[in-house]
């Protein structure tokens, strides 16, 4: 057990204290315990009196020391914020990354990694010491900001800007404006920069019209943003690089983890090593006062505060980041993927069946080479440590195995890695004379791995059933067309089952047509002689249905009916040509009046047919809920 | 979907390709595809000619330039080898890390810190400059790596060296030797380290007697290890500080961070920020030709080849590294805790219930109220992220909640964060009058976070179900001890039952007592008159049983029997003082002689009765697997 962090601790104290509050009020807004924690941490780094605001130009000297504001938004959307999160301020460095990843996105890596290196400089943000490849030390130095600004596509001025604004605006989820007094100000104090852009140009690092490069470099980092857009900002980066609360992407996912790189190892001015180690998130601080943090997978962090440390990081900002860090646990080092739980869980046939209804012959047969198909339940994402793991798994357990089913339905992400173990897995199979299936798997990504593919396992199960059922001979496919067949009617003499006969009506129903209704009056027991009927459930106000089962020769439908008249609960459907014998409920009961001996022997048999399914369903649930 | 790794594509291809193995053979050792693979980029480095071995001590200097082994053990202990994977070699400041572990363990994280810092230098390893806090950068380069040493507790020489000798041994899996001809060689001509270790006691940067420190900095270097070695130390890293392959701890799981942190920006010596860009993966390389990476949750990576390049890294090592970094996708930045799956599925008492059998009356009074309670079932590891989430999940959808099962069976950590957030759960659940309930939660974890706390979901479920029944009235508390009541009687005329009456003979059974056990031969029917019997089956092996059900008045037990004469399936024992009518089989098909209505009604009611426990057991199994 690590320890509990002492704020969150006495946060949530205070939180038990609290009960002065309308409980009609609190089923409506229960409290957050995050949002208490982050008011208290506000409170308490309110008193912090370090640091200074920036002064370089008059704007910046203007800010308030006091103001500060915490807000974190998580990967799926939540916002968590306390004080100032809604005051504008200049986005400054916290541009940096997000251009960044423009440049990437626009030349992609190895281009990018020519220009601009991705070491930690140990010198001030403001240096133009290069490294020995003629590069700027990294992207989040200013030199090195110009560079990738410069490596954005555009034909011109106004579709560079308009490129930046657009994708700065989707990791906020609004249209930023830009602050022209600070623009102005900045640019007409921006010598160094400028000295810095020309000198790069002499020495061919820079391309371009270096005007125009410096100008939009300007430009990004006037940028009004607020506590809350750099925690969505931060979240959205989280995400794989989807802003959680619009659902729109800022950036391609294959670069988020190079620009979490960066702002790792170079995020924080020369404080990159410490702050790996104490707080371990990705992060970039601005000279206004902002600082966002990201934590991979689960969130995003916001603070403003514009008084600044020595190495020019808002004070506040980095003891608020410590402290979450801290008090959450949340360094990025600590969180493993699920590798272990890529197997949701493994079943034999023995275990679960098809929806489809077998006669109790086949129900044997089966039952006798249950063993020899086995389902993979997978679930999460699979990678290269995830899928080495699956294979291994279905490989060392194949004795006596003809097919693997993997069920897919519950997997996220899959990358070229997994594909390739897939891939493996199948020749792997195929030879020792084992087939692979996969069922319900992402549209056009398995298709090439599995020898068969199923929109869910259900039909992939049906499949590997008749595949037994056709190498072992199933009787179903000889059996005749009368009811002395008939799992109900077993054990009745040669006069009783002539007296159903006599009273049950045979129709032919082509493939498609409907038998009974969900909602029809139940008044007839239907036994199939030939074909295949399914039972379905109409799915209100989607359009379509779910299959519930489907049944074949020897096997009845509706007889619930029996049971408790009233009302069908599903339709009946003809998958197939079918022929069916129709034996209504008043003529069941008519026969038993002459012979009793009918309906007591139906209903032992109906009994026994349910105890059955019962028993089948019981196990069923038993391996569900392992 | 990421692109193939040219390489593992190749590898594939070429497995695809051979066939000339027999059939028999492969079933017994299919083939691996990451060996194949790995096999292949031994081949393709193997070419590689850059770099130099080491010269500064003789022993290094008569290293074989074309010694090359790679070996990939994952977290789980699985072992993949190809070439020179058994050859000794020292260790060297691939010990760095492990030691500054011991530091960690030792004195803990703050006074480490306080002695050595954790930026990457951008000075040679064996520099002597220091921060401005008067630390060495870092516990990679010679100086931190000396005062980390310095830092372990120990009484004498001998207690130090059997320190780390067993640390490093628990590392490896196997006893490590250390190689006295190297350690003599380091210490005869490490005069650069000795004056490095004087300078800093002289400045008081290091405590304690510098000839003492320095001899077991010289020895710690010295270890004989193997690639495969280095693998497992990597791979016991990536385990969160357990040896996978022994079960071993080597270093407490909270610094694994630590440890890890200062290889990402510091181990690779002045490569580091680029590393983390291409390769991202925690790792150190030392002299003799060794290099160890890391990916956390996955696995560890050694390789051995001795020509080091220009900054003193394994030429080939440093290949191999990106190569399987680029061809398995392994940075780790890439993978994320699963947040999304913490709640694997969350069901309403309408949907399963406990295994506690009722009657018709509460199952209707029960459905009534059945989504008073909302079981949640949690699986994977619960951290900030992933509690988060799921204090939102339960308080976002608690209106018409009484109670709150959170079933624990399938999570693995938990962290202080995660109990935090729990218990603010309990609270917000308490403020609106809904009580938090816990099954099979790790023991002594969550006992004080829940209001009642169970073994298992099934006794939680029964617990909310009979709070359901006591709150509004079961009707089962006031029924008479009579045939009358009993669900598979309904509907017989007052003299059928008299029938049935006098064949039944009442039994009075102490709590404890077994009715039949499993095996017995099934003979009769028994009808709950009054206390509670189980049905249970025994664990064959495990002297204990498994609850299969519980049943009160107005149930029968051993009714399969009618259907199925034969064996008892289960045990049946009185939980507590219990009154039973016995009814045996041939007395109930002697009456149906007599009054053939009285078994019909029987068979009917039983059918009716299966019908509903199928229902039941349906409505679950969609619910489990949906």
């Amino acid at each position: 057990m690590a320890r509990l962090g002492a704020g969150l601790d006495r946060a949530l104290d205070d939180l038990h204290d609290l009960d002065d509050l309308d409980d009609l009020d609190l089923r409506a807004v229960t409290r957050s315990p995050v949002l208490e924690y982050l008011g208290r941490l506000l409170d308490e780094y309110r008193e912090l009196d370090e640091g200074e605001v920036a002064t370089y130009i008059p704007e910046l000297g203007r800010a308030d020391p006091g103001w500060f504001g915490i807000c974190v938004v998580t990967a799926d959307g939540h916002v968590y914020e306390v004080g100032d999160t809604d005051l504008e301020f200049t986005i400054q460095s916290i541009s940096k990354p997000l251009v960044f990843g423009m440049a990437l996105e626009d030349q992609g890596r190895d281009a990018v990694l020519q220009r601009v290196g991705v070491e930690p400089s140990g010198n001030p943000f403001n240096s133009i010491v290069v490294d020995d490849r003629n590069r700027p030390f990294n992207p989040m130095v200013n030199a090195g900001a110009i560079v990738a600004t410069g490596l954005i596509n555009a034909r011109d001025d106004d579709e560079r800007m308009a490129r930046i604004v657009d994708s700065l605006s989707r990791y906020a989820g609004r249209h930023l404006e830009l602050d022209e007094t600070v623009y102005r100000s900045e640019s007409a104090t921006g010598d160094r920069n400028r000295a810095i852009a020309h000198l790069m140009r002499s020495f061919d690092m820079l391309r371009g019209d270096v005007d125009s490069v410096i100008d939009a470099y300007f430009r990004q980092c006037s940028f009004l943003v607020t506590c809350r857009d750099l925690a969505t900002m931060a979240a959205t980066l989280a995400n794989r690089g989807t802003n959680p609360i619009t659902g729109e992407r800022a950036l391609e996912p294959r670069y988020v983890e190079n620009v979490l790189s960066v702002m790792s190892t170079c995020g924080m001015y020369d404080y990159a090593g410490e702050w790996v180690y104490t707080v371990g998130l990705p992060a970039k601080s601005g000279v206004a006062g902002g600082v966002v943090a990201v934590l991979p997978g689960q969130l995003g962090i916001g603070v403003f505060s514009p008084p600044l440390d020595a190495r020019g990081n808002s004070a506040r900002g980095i003891k608020v980041c410590q402290r979450l860090a801290a008090d959450f646990d949340l360094h990025p080092l600590r969180f493993q993927p699920e590798v272990r739980n890529i197997v949701r869980r493994s079943y034999h046939c023995s275990q679960t069946r098809s929806n489809r209804v077998r006669t109790p012959e086949e129900y044997d047969l089966l039952t006798g080479h249950a063993d020899s198909v086995v389902v993979f339940e997978l679930q999460g994402d699979l990678f290269f440590g995830s899928t080495e793991r699956l294979f291994r798994g279905v490989v060392d357990d194949i004795a006596g195995v003809d097919a693997v089913v993997l069920d897919c339905k519950r997997i996220g992400n899959l990358d070229g890695a997994a594909l390739s173990m897939l891939s493996s897995l199948r020749v792997a199979l195929d030879d020792v004379g084992c087939v692979l299936v996969v069922a319900d798997a992402p549209t056009g990504v398995l298709e090439d791995v599995a020898a068969r593919s199923f929109t869910d396992a259900d039909g992939a199960l049906e499949w590997c059933e008749n595949r037994i059922l056709a190498q072992f001979g199933s009787p179903a496919e000889s059996l005749p067309e009368d009811l002395g067949i008939q799992e109900l009617l077993g054990g009745l003499t040669a006069e009783e089952l002539a007296l159903v006969e006599r009273s049950a009506i045979v129709r032919r129903v082509p493939a498609g047509e409907v038998v009974f209704r969900e909602g029809d009056h139940a008044d007839a027991i239907y036994f199939v002689l030939s074909g295949l009927v399914s039972v379905r459930l109409p799915l209100v106000g989607e359009g379509r249905d779910r299959r519930l089962a489907t049944l074949g020769p020897g096997v009845a439908v509706g007889e619930m009916a029996f049971l408790d008249e009233g009302r069908r609960s599903a339709d009946v459907v003809a998958e197939r040509d079918s022929t069916l014998a129709r034996l209504s409920l008043d003529d069941l009961r008519e026969i038993g009046r002459a012979a009793p001996r009918v309906t007591a022997t139906f209903s032992a048999n109906l009994a026994r047919n349910l105890s059955g399914r019962l028993r089948r369903a019981n196990e069923q649930v038993r391996l569900l809920a392992h």
